[in-house]
């Protein structure tokens, strides 16, 4: 079994999968007198569809033990999909870009204190996968008919390891 | 100076003005091979016109000192707004319904820990308001063309209290 060692999360290395969910690399408006930074238009939303809506959900995640043996990836092919952490606990986010047989070999990050992701349509992904304690996250993405979920199972699992860090 | 004494929020008390993000009073859907509960479709997301898209943004907010004198409120013809806490501070919630000279008077409100709000499109509402310290919030609002913007000043402000409990 390949072991793949989680990387810390950055807009850099993320950005040919969707978006960093954060305050850092951009530059806030200044709103309502003052009294508001506004870090704007961090995620590209879409929802593909005639009768396709964004939807706001909430969705309680129980935290995975580690190293974790990653059996499947999914994906949506008609709406992005956005996870913002409602704690700061970190999270993991394995994703793979998309070969002629399927996803290729995961790319794995853990998140810092405050980040969220949004996947871009399409994207295959790891199911949401908490670490250390159970976790809340605001989830954007997009509700309607047509069939928005893809799985795939690896003909071998990957075992994910966290860096030293995530352990403290 | 009218006072009024912000109330806790709830599903019912709010309904008229728009959506409550929280896990309560909702069965939540399980995915995930029962590692997720999905508290699905919280809001009413809004955004109108041929070139408008849903955003997502995160509101950085300073607080308020209290009493707090509400001199204005503001309105989004062309969109709903969503405010999700990233903290378990409390915010307050301040809305108006539209009466035929404008707005009438406020109803306000009191988030207890880990509840967010959907303003409805077009609902009269105070700028961002934390209470007690600096907060961050996810923001799911509309982006796009248009005037998206009107603001109402009140001819006499009114003078806003916390109840007991949020003085603590």
């Amino acid at each position: 079994m390949k072991t793949i060692v989680a990387e810390p999360l950055t807009r850099a290395a993320f950005a040919e999968f969707g978006d960093v969910l954060d305050t850092e690399g951009d530059t806030p408006r200044i709103i309502n007198a003052g009294m508001t930074e506004r870090f704007h238009d961090l995620a590209k939303v879409e929802a593909v569809g005639d009768d396709a809506r964004v939807l706001v959900s909430i969705f309680r995640g129980q935290p995975y033990k580690f190293p974790l043996q990653l059996k499947m990836v999914e994906r949506h092919p008609l709406g992005s999909q956005a996870f913002m952490p409602l704690s700061l606990q970190p999270f993991l986010v394995a994703v793979c870009a998309d070969g002629s047989q399927g996803p290729l070999a995961p790319r794995v990050f853990v998140t810092k204190p405050g980040q969220g992701v949004n996947y871009h349509r399409n994207l295959w992904h790891a199911v949401l996968t908490p670490i250390g304690e159970k976790q809340d996250f605001l989830v954007v993405d997009r509700g309607g008919e047509g069939n928005n979920l893809e799985e795939h199972y690896f003909d071998e699992p990957y075992l994910i390891e966290l860096p030293e860090i995530a352990h403290d």
